[in-house]
């Protein structure tokens, strides 16, 4: 599958890197190609190590796929999005990972949209036309992209979508990660359900002294 | 230990029976005992079958408990605590139960405080003598009582609260109920994430079809 990840922070690379591993073509949408190329440090090392990823604008990304990540953070995923260009989104499908964390008051973070609304839903209601899929967003980077390094994958996962193709597709991705246990829990706005855990989350992070961790419901 | 359960509903009366079989000294507190007695229905075949537990006035029960349950519902509960009174609840261990629903709008219920407090917080806020404990409020009642009944009891409930000592009666009261991983999550601010963890718990309730599920934190 030809896919875009659009963001380059630890979540875009670690789902690109992986996706790539998996035989996907897959290129990482940025704002600005030249200053991702040059920020060197980190993103130097890591493009370094994984060639086959190409890098490119957003809206060039996201023109080339047929399935798009959003992996940038909460706050830029609108703004991103729209950079990506309506046209260059329509009819395709949208994992969405982001979280609409508020750091602005420190750790732990609080949530900008919940309760009788999502961020899901807000790219929903923005991009008709995008089959929106929330996933993943209550794990680690680590763990989304490889689950098998903690309990074999013995732990759960969630979709949330309006599309039920849309979230055929996207599980079939995370199984092909080593998800099992993938819970389709309904329509987009069950999103909510999903970032609002992301408070519980944080603080067994706290708590645990590692990110490594993951919910499994247990039924 | 005597266990005062204030709130006559599922979760009040499930707390109640399983306190009391394991040989503690229960007492449902009601707002109104007559009305309680003569309601009839389930309330009189439960009390039929649970004659050990006694039924006094909200402040009749906290005033003889030295650990008082709240199992009222969410938006009930600050005023249930004042009709037990701020004298009979000083210096005693609340476990609180209770979440802050709304269902104004029907199913599921929003949250009516979030994010950057908890009813958790109002109530040790309101009653500054009391040793909230937030806890069990993240599963249906049949497994906040008797946790074996699912996977033999391998999943996880939570502690929030401020003072240690509380916690660990707590602890102690959820691991003889057969609890065997509580996560101590920190401070009373911790509350959020566990009553935050509601609107998922509720979308899980409806595609599994029933309340008999648990979280478990892998790591």
């Amino acid at each position: 599958m030809r896919i875009a990840v659009l963001g380059t922070g630890v979540v875009g690379r670690t789902i690109a890197a992986r996706a790539a591993e998996l035989g996907h073509q897959v290129t990482i949408g940025t704002r600005d190609v030249t200053a991702t190329r040059d920020r060197g440090g980190d993103h130097a090392d890591w493009a370094a190590r994984h060639p086959v990823v190409g890098l490119a604008t957003l809206a060039g990304a996201a023109a080339d796929a047929e399935l798009v990540v959003n992996a940038t953070s909460g706050a830029a995923s609108l703004a991103a999005l729209t950079a990506a260009g309506e046209a260059n989104l329509a009819g395709k499908v949208l994992l969405d990972i982001a979280n609409p964390l508020d750091h602005a008051a420190g750790f732990p973070p609080t949530l900008s949209v919940l309760n009788t609304d999502s961020l899901g839903e807000q790219i929903q209601r923005a991009f008709p036309q995008l089959k929106v899929v929330k996933a993943l967003n209550t794990t680690a980077a680590d763990l989304m992209a490889d689950p098998r390094q903690l309990a074999d994958g013995d732990h759960t996962v969630f979709v949330s979508g309006d599309d039920a193709d849309a979230k055929r597709t996207v599980t079939g991705l995370l199984t092909s990660f080593g998800h099992t246990d993938v819970v389709d829990l309904g329509d987009i706005t069950t999103a909510r359900g999903t970032e609002m855990l992301l408070p519980l989350w944080l603080r067994l992070y706290g708590t645990l002294g590692t990110g490594i961790f993951n919910v499994k419901v247990v039924r």
